[in-house]
C-alpha cells in the first residue's frame, strides 16, 4: 500500500476504511492480494446490481472486444448502442407505457444531474431549483449546489446558489430529526410561491430523490412525493427524479418510484445502468422538454461508452424475468429481518430500506465507523452514509447468492454485537 | 438509424456529421454496418492516441476480465490501480524529476477542472478564476463558467460567475482575431491585479490551455505561457494547466508544455490517459497544495475505473519508447505538409498544429462543415472546431499506418478541393 | 399638473392616486394650490410624526439658517451634530440603560440597511442573511435583496442572492395568509442551521420588522421575535430590528419592541428621525460589533444633514414627556376603535394595528385600492399596504389635533361605505 | 469632541482629518466652535458649488418654511417640485436641446446609480454592465459593485458580481499607470462582445464618469467617451454618464461632457443639483428607455425634498448667466495655475483638473495626507482622492471670492511647501 500512501492525492477515502489492495472479484465476493475474501455489500457504491465479474457481462464484452467493437463512440452511432436503446425501449418503456427520450450525458450521475439542471432551466426560464435537506446529488458546481451536505459544500470554493433546500418528506421520521416534515409544508410551499411577496420565485424544478440513499436512506412517502409533483405541476415547474443510486432495480422494480403513480418529467441514470461498473448515465426527457435542447449543447467526451452498452443490455435482460424482480424482494426481506433482530436486540438502533437497499441507524457517526470497521476485520464490506455518517447502508449485488447474503448477515451482527457490547453503559443511556 | 432518430434526445450532435452506424474499428479505421470503413482522423475526440481496440491493450483487457479483475473500485486499493500508479509515477514523473500526487477524480475531463478549481480556490481562499478567450474546459457548471464559447454557456440556465476570460497568448495570430494578445496585456494584468481601485480582486488560478484544441487550435507561445505563470505566482495563484486533449503524446512530448520550462500546480489529465476509449481522469496536484483537501472532499462513484487502469498502463509503455515519440514527430509533420500544401493552394487557410494535432482554418465554418461533409463522403473522418466551426483539426491515432495517413491526406485534399472548387469566385473575393 | 406629465419620469407612482398638486401643509393637513385641504393620515409615509411644519421645528430650522449653521458636513464635527447625539443620548439610550454607537449612514433607510448587512457580514465572516416573508427594507441591490415583493425585485435585472425568506411570526394571522407560521418554524429553522446536510449555511443575521409596515402592518409576536433573537444568539448570528417605518414613536414607545425585552445587535432608524421631512437615517451598532469597521468604509455625501439634526434634536424632546407618549396611545386606540366599527359592519374586514399605525384589511386589493381613492375625493389621504394592495394603513402625525382626527376617521367610514355599498353581493360572498 | 468619540461609530472619517466642531459658515468660509474660521476648498465633497447658506437660497428657504411649504412629498405633486421641473427643462434641457425625462431618485447618488442601472438592465434584458478600473459610484450593492476601491468592496461581505470593469481613457497618462489605456482597448472591447466564443457576454450598459473625480480627478479623453458611446449603440447597450460629482457646473459647462458630442441614454445626477447641501438625486432618462418603467418600481421615502427644490432652483438660476460660467472658467485657471507652479517646484507632482475641479498628484499618499493635514493646521480645507489617496483635489464654491482663492490657494502652496521640505532626498529619489 506504500505506493498508495506515497503518490495518491490526500483526498482518497474509502481505501482508508479498507485497508488492503484488492485483485480479484466474482459476484459478491472481493479477494485480495493476499488471498484474503471479502462479502460485498456496498457493491461499488451500488453500482453492482449484478454482482462483480457477471459471467453473462464477461461473456459478452470478452466478445466484443474480440471483434474489434467499437469501444469509444462520442455520440455517434454504433451497433452495441442501438441495441441498448432497442432493449432499453422494449424491457423498460414500452411496457409501462413510458414515453421519453434518452440522453446520453457524460458518464458520471454527477454529469447527469447537470444536464436535468440546465433542461429545467432552459424550458422554464427560470433560475432556481428546489432541492431537499440530506440530498445527494454530485459534486460538480451545478450539482453540488443541490447536494445539502456541508463537508462536499464547503469543498466549493464559491458560493452556491439558485438551489434552495427545503424539507424531505419523510415516510417514517429519524430517531432524531427535527428537520421538518415534508408533507407538512407542502401547502407552505405552495402559499410561498404563488404569494406575489414572499420574497421567493417560482422554481424551475423540484429535484427528488424517492429515498435518500447517502442522506442515510430517508425513504420518501409516495403522498408527499405526489405532492410535489402536484405542486411542480401547478407552478410551471419540472419534477426531477434522481433515480441514480436508487432505480435500476436497488429497491424493488425497475424506477424506484414505479408503483407511486409518478409522471417525472426528466429521470436521471447512472450507477447500476452500465452492468459492469464501467461508466455511463443516460437522462429520461419527456419529448415536449427535449425539444427544447440544441444539437451538441451539453456535450463531453465519453457519452458513447459502448462496453457499458454492451454490458448494460445484458443488464436489462434481467427484467425481463419476473422471478428475478421476485427473488430480489425475498433477499430484500432477508436483509431486513436480519437488521430488524439487531434493533430488537438494541432498541437505539433504527431499520429503514426498500428491496436490496435495507439500513440500519446507529446513535452516532464514531460508532457506526467502528462497526463498518468491525466487519472488514471480519471480512465483510459494508459502508456508512446520513448526514453524520451515522447510518449503515446494506446493499449487496442483487445476484448474492443466499449462503453469501446470510453468511454476510451473520458477520454484521457479530460486528454490531463486538462495538455495542464494548459501549453498554452508553447504549442503556442512548436508549433510555 | 430509426432508432436513434425516435428515441434518442435532440442533443445529438456529432451523429448528425456522420450518418451511419459504426460496428467495429482497428487503430485509424472504423467500419459501419453496412461494411464500410472509414479512415478516423478525429480519434474519439483525442481519446484514441493508440487506436481502436489496440491489441496490447485488448490483449490485457480480456485477461484482467477473464481472471476476475476488480472492474470497479471506488476509490479502494487495486492491484490494477497500483501497477497504473507506479507505471505513472516511473515512465513520466520520476525521468521528468516532476514531484505531483496523483487524484484520481471523476472520470471525465470535466470533473478534472472541478476539482481543480475546488483546490485552487481552497489554497488560496479566493473565489474568481482566470480563463481565456475561446477557452474549452467541459460542461458542468464550475468548468462551463471556463469554458467560452456562448453555444453551451447559454445553456447554462443561470449566472457563470467567479471566472474571468482574458486574452489569450497566440504564438501566431488567427486570421482576422482581433481579440487582443495575451503577451502584450500581461503587463496589464499584473497591474490590475495590484492596483487597489482596479475593481477586480487578485485571483485564485490562471487556468490555460498551451493549445486550444476546442477553440480552434490556437496555440500558445512559450513566452506568453511563461509570463502567466509567472504573474501567477507574483500574485499568490495557483498555474493549472488543462492538459487533457492536448497532453497523454498528442502534441509531441507527454505533457504538452514539456519543453517550456514550465511548472504547473495542478495539471488536469483525461481522454488519453485511459488508453482505451473507456473513461478515466487524473489529476496531478502539487504536494504543498494537495495537503489542503480533506479525505472524500471531492468524491464520486467512478474513479476506480480497473479496464482503464489496465488499459492506461499498456498506453504509458509508449512513453517508454523514444522511437515512438520520434515517429509521432515524424507522421505530425507529414500533415503538417499535406494541409501546407492545401494553403499554398487556397491561401485563405491558414494552417497551425504540434505534433499529431494539426488544423487547417477555413474561411467560414460553412465551408469547413461542408468539406468535412465531404470527407465522410468519402470515408474519412474530420471534425470541425474553433468558435464558429471554421478550423478542421486532423488527430489520427499517433498509431496510425503510414499508407493510412497518406490515404486519409489524399482524401482530405480531394474534399478541400471538391468545396473549393464550387466557389471560386467566393475564394478569389476572401483572398483579396 | 401637465408639466409633470410631460416631463416627470413614468415611474411615478403616488401622485397618481392623488392627482393634485400640494402647496402648503401644517401639522395633518395639507392644501392644493386651489385651496382645497386634505387630512393627512399618511405622514409621508409615516416621516412626518411631528406634523407638517411642525412649529417647534421651524422656530429652530429658520433661526439656525439664519445664523448660517452648517447645513452640510459630511461626517465632520458640528455642534448641531452634537446637539443631535447629546439629545438622542440623554433621551433614548441612557433612560433605558442601552449601550450603542451611532452611526450616520447615508440619508435614507435603504442606506441604513445596507450598511446593518455589511457589519453584519463582517462580524461573522458568513454571507447569508435571513429574511421574512412580506418584508419591506428598502430599494438598493443588498436592501432590495431582503425585500420580498416581486414588484420591486422584478426591477433589479439581476439575480438576488444571499437572503432567504422564511416565514415571519405574525401575533394573529392575516385572513387567508397560509404563509406558515413563523412560531412553529423556529424549531425547524434551528435544527436546519445545525444539521450538517441540511444544505443550508448558518446566517451571517436575522433582519426583522417587529411590525411588517409595507407588508400590510403584519405584527409579530414578543414570542416569536424573542425566539428569533435567542436563534441568532446560538447560531453566532447578528440581530437586526429594521425600525425604519415602526420606530420614533409611531408604534407607541421609541422602539417598537421595547416592551418586549429585545437587545437587538444593530437597530436601523430613518423616517422619523429627523423631524421635518428632511432626510436623515441612523444606525444603532453594539459597541463590540462597532469596532469591526474600518474608517470611512461605507460612506455616502449626505451622512452629515445638520437641518435634520436641528428639527430632529427637537423631535427627540417630545419624547421626555410621557404625557405625550400617553396621548399617541389614546389616540392609536380612537383609530383602532374606528376601524372596529367598520369591520364589525363589514365582517371581511381584518383590524391590526399599534400605536399611531393602524390599519384595515380588505377582501382585494382592487377594493381597497377604491377606496383609497374614494378618501382622496372626500379630502382624506391614506395608503394601501400589503402584498396585494389590500391593507390601508392610517399613520396620521403623532400631533394630530382630536378634531382632526376624528373629522378624518369619519371620512375614513363613509369612503369605506361608499365602495362597500357598491358591491353588497360580492361582500356577502366574500364573507361567507 | 469627546461626545463624538464615546458615541459615534467607529466607521467615521472625514471628521479624524478635520477634528474640530465647526459652527457656522457662509461661501466659502466655516467657523468652528472657537471662532477659528477655515477656507473651504472641499465643499462638501463637491455638494456645495454655491457655497455654505448662499443668501438666495437662504432667503428663498426661510421664505418657504415660514409660509409652511410643503417640505416632504414623497412622489407626490408639489408646486416647489413643478418649479424645478420647469425652472430644469426650460435653463439646461431646451436650450441644449434635449430630451430626457426626470427620475427622482432617493436623495443620493448611490440611489441614483442604483436606479440607472435596474433601467438598464431592464431595457437590455442583459446582467452586465462595465465599469471602469478607479470608477466610484457609490456604496449600496448595486452602485458598490460597480465602484473600484477595494477598500470600500471589501466591505461588502459578499460578491460583487454583474459587472465588469476594464480600462478608463484617460486624456493623459497618470504617472506611473500602467493599468492599460481605454483608448487602446476599445477595439479590442468591440471583437470581444461580438466574438462568440469570448466568455464574455455583451453588456447592459458602459457606466462612465468623464471625469473620474474620487478616482483622483483623472480625465476621460474625448475620444474615448465617443468611441465608448458609439460601442454601447452598437452592442444595443445603454451609455450611462455618472454626473454626479462633476456635473452641475463644477468643471465648467453645465454637464461635465457638454462639448463632447455626447448624447447619453441616462444622466444620474446628485450632489450639487440641491443647491444647499440637502439631500437631492435625479436622473435623466431617454424617453424611450423611461417608459420601461412601471409606477413604483424603484422608490423610497425622501424622493420628494421640497427643500432641495427650492433651493435647486435658485441654483439653475446661476446657469442662466453667461458671466457666472465665465467667471468659473476664470477661477478654475487660477487654481490650475497656482498648481502648476506648485509642480514645477516639485516636478514629482502631475496637474490635474478641468473648471473648479483641480486637482495635485503627490508621490504617495502619506505624503499627500500629510500636506492635507498640514492644510488643516494652517486654516484651509483640503482632501485627498486617488486610489492610493496620493491626489488632493481643490474643488470650493464656484461662488468663492477672489480674495478667499488666493489666501487659499497661498496657504496650500505653505502646506506643500512644509511637507516637501521636510524630505527633500526622497523627492529627489522620486523625481530621478
Amino acid at each position: 500500500m506504500q505506493i498508495f500512501e506515497e503518490w495518491e492525492s490526500e483526498i482518497r477515502a474509502y481505501c482508508r476504511a479498507t485497508p488492503t489492495v484488492f485483485k480479484t472479484a466474482s459476484n459478491a465476493r472481493q479477494t485480495d492480494e493476499s488471498g484474503k475474501t471479502y462479502l460485498d455489500f456496498f457493491a461499488g457504491a451500488g453500482v453492482l446490481n449484478f454482482g462483480h465479474n457477471n459471467p453473462k457481462m464477461k461473456e459478452a464484452l470478452i466478445e466484443y472486444i474480440q471483434n474489434d467493437g467499437v469501444a469509444h463512440s462520442l455520440d455517434m452511432y454504433t451497433t452495441a448502442k442501438r441495441a441498448f436503446i432497442k432493449k432499453f425501449v422494449d424491457t423498460i418503456l414500452k411496457p409501462r407505457q413510458m414515453d421519453y427520450r434518452l440522453q446520453f450525458v457524460g458518464p458520471t450521475g454527477t454529469n447527469a444531474v447537470e444536464a436535468a439542471l440546465k433542461l429545467a432551466r432552459r424550458v422554464t426560464g427560470r433560475e432556481n431549483v428546489v432541492a431537499f435537506h440530506h440530498a445527494f446529488h454530485g459534486m460538480t458546481l451545478g450539482s453540488l449546489a443541490a447536494t445539502s451536505n456541508a463537508h462536499f459544500r464547503n469543498a466549493a470554493g464559491v458560493p452556491l446558489n439558485n438551489i434552495t433546500h427545503m424539507a424531505f418528506g419523510c415516510e417514517t421520521l429519524c430517531p432524531g430529526c427535527k428537520l421538518g416534515c415534508g408533507m407538512s409544508s407542502l401547502e407552505r410551499m405552495r402559499d410561498i410561491y404563488t404569494d406575489p411577496a414572499s420574497g421567493v420565485a417560482k422554481p424551475a424544478a423540484f429535484l427528488v430523490e424517492t429515498i435518500q440513499a447517502e442522506g442515510g436512506v430517508r425513504i420518501a412517502s409516495q403522498e408527499w412525493l405526489l405532492g410535489v409533483q402536484q405542486l411542480a405541476r401547478e407552478l410551471g415547474a419540472l419534477f426531477i427524479v434522481d433515480d441514480i443510486q436508487v432505480g435500476c432495480g436497488r429497491t424493488g422494480p425497475y424506477f424506484s418510484f414505479e408503483s407511486f403513480g409518478l409522471d417525472p418529467d426528466i429521470i436521471t441514470l447512472a450507477k447500476g445502468i452500465g452492468g459492469f461498473g464501467t461508466p455511463m448515465a443516460m437522462n429520461l426527457n419527456k419529448p415536449e422538454h427535449d425539444k427544447h435542447w440544441a444539437p451538441g449543447e451539453h456535450t463531453g467526451t465519453f457519452r458513447g461508452q459502448d462496453l457499458s452498452f454492451i454490458a448494460g443490455t445484458v443488464a436489462l435482460g434481467y427484467f425481463d424475468d419476473p422471478a428475478f424482480m421476485a427473488d430480489t424482494e425475498r433477499k430484500g426481506n432477508i436483509i431486513a429481518e436480519a437488521l430488524m433482530a439487531i434493533a430488537k436486540k438494541y432498541p437505539v438502533c433504527a431499520v429503514r430500506g426498500r428491496g436490496m437497499m435495507q439500513a440500519i441507524e446507529f446513535p452516532s457517526g464514531e460508532l457506526s465507523k467502528a462497526i463498518a470497521s468491525a466487519c472488514f476485520e471480519r471480512g465483510l464490506l459494508a459502508a456508512v452514509c446520513g448526514s453524520r455518517g451515522q447510518v449503515i447502508k446494506l446493499i449487496p449485488p442483487l445476484t448474492i447468492p443466499d449462503d453469501d447474503l446470510h453468511e454476510g448477515l451473520a458477520l454484521f451482527a457479530q460486528a454490531v454485537d463486538s462495538q455495542m457490547a464494548e459501549e453498554p453503559a452508553k447504549q442503556e443511556e442512548l436508549a433510555s
